[in-house]
């Protein structure tokens, strides 16, 4: 999977894309990375990637020109205008993939999709992304014509989109096949299959007097796994109540779950 | 404000903290920032941290002892047990903080509260945090003992703790007092007044063919007053009328802006 981003702090990914699994996929050629620096694609002395907003206001806006151009540079498009006098050398790596397929194209932006695991597969499905992203107050809106996906990380704000993007590229790159190896890790995890994880516990079996719960060292598979799904069940019912629900829309509890539901219920003195 | 973090992979924040507003804020001295290194708490000459899973099960679980010895050498607290024999030399910073106020602990974890501005806003108002961060499957239970606070980004899984935990951070180094500047931004953002935010535009007024809308250079402060703030309630009753109704609920919609919303719903032949 080819990922590009386009920003005006390009260094930014460097030890998080450097580090753990990022760096073992791009390793291993399962991901192609590149960061591009926005301000290559500017055509003053300054390097000016953003302006005053129309209409007065706080705060700096993206201005649309050095995305427009940078857009058509990776996909190997030629510029409907030609570029501004006066262009300063370009500073960063030359686009890559020109030849590639266009990539889809995401913003980061509170107006968004927001991200969930179903959002996640569909992004992990594309041959090429390319994350644009912005700083400050926010992007001139007619920049938003480039957008395949639009995508709110959370209802909070972020100052750096391009951190925005890492999160997005970490929940993505796991999910491309061999990046996680045999560990079996994407699948068997929270939300992958709707329920909230199990506790988990190693070594010591006491540590300073608190003990790990005597099944996990019966060696009894069977009773393992029963108390593994009733803590998972509980869990989930008592913190986040809609995966229960989306579990059952699911068809993934059977009548051992809602007769163990049913009981934590009756305990609780809670009708279900 | 103090923010310390305990990680396998404490290289990782280099390129984020070191970068932007995160890199301003600690310049200021509003923000004094150390990642840690949980190896440097390890006593073998592997400097483990995780183990496998008591029950069985993929994935490695990470341990008790090193998370509780930092956690108790960060706070300049005496270890209930001696540490085990043959340690290693630390590498990494020895403990900054010692004599400060004990730091709210922080676990990212799919079972915690969402992330939101509120929440935000809460941990904004520590004097110390320290986020302590897993990798792979996840942390033994009995390590959550330590922790004020757990914290959820969204339903999606990431593999990275740190990467997660520099969200959190972006968002609250945000909110502190003399970060932002005097541009303004973090209270007129989306989410600070419940609304998405209206759309922006800088030069040129005419991008190939596309313009700004015209009341944006009429220079009437007052309609172009208006003009947002009916784009912001139009936008965000399309895309997120829950935040219609908390803003309603806030008490920040005054009558005009409910005649907007009607005549928004006329026009869609929506009932409201």
């Amino acid at each position: 999977m080819i990922i590009e981003t386009l920003s005006t702090f390009p260094h930014m990914y460097d030890s998080v894309m450097g580090s753990s699994m990022m760096r073992i996929a791009q390793e291993k050629g399962i991901l192609d990375f590149t960061a591009y620096d926005l301000r290559d694609w500017t055509h003053d002395r300054h390097r000016t990637t953003d302006d005053d907003p129309f209409g007065g206001g706080c705060g700096l806006i993206m201005k649309c020109e050095p995305i427009f151009e940078a857009y058509e540079d990776l996909c190997g498009l030629p510029h409907p205008q030609p570029p501004a006098a006066g262009g300063e050398p370009k500073t960063g790596p030359a686009p890559q993939h020109a030849d590639a397929p266009a990539p889809k194209v995401v913003f980061l932006s509170p107006c968004g999709r927001t991200l969930d695991e179903e959002l996640v597969r569909e992004l992990a499905h594309e041959e090429r992304l390319l994350f644009i992203c912005g700083h400050y107050e926010g992007i001139d809106e007619r920049v938003y014509a480039l957008a395949d996906y639009e995508v709110s990380l959370g209802d909070y704000v972020l100052t750096s989109g391009e951190l925005a993007s890492m999160v997005i590229i970490d929940a993505v790159v796991r999910k491309l096949d061999g990046v996680l190896g045999a560990r079996g890790g994407a699948d068997d995890e929270s939300f992958a299959h709707s329920l909230l994880e199990y506790p988990q516990y190693t070594r010591p079996a006491d540590f300073r007097g608190q003990e790990v719960p005597p099944v996990l060292l019966s060696g009894d598979h069977g009773a393992v796994a029963r108390w593994r799904r009733e803590r998972a069940l509980e869990r989930t019912a008592r913190l986040r109540p809609d995966l229960i629900e989306r579990a059952d829309a699911a068809g993934e509890l059977d009548d051992a779950d809602w007769g163990f539901l049913k009981s934590c219920d009756e305990a609780a003195d809670r009708p279900r």
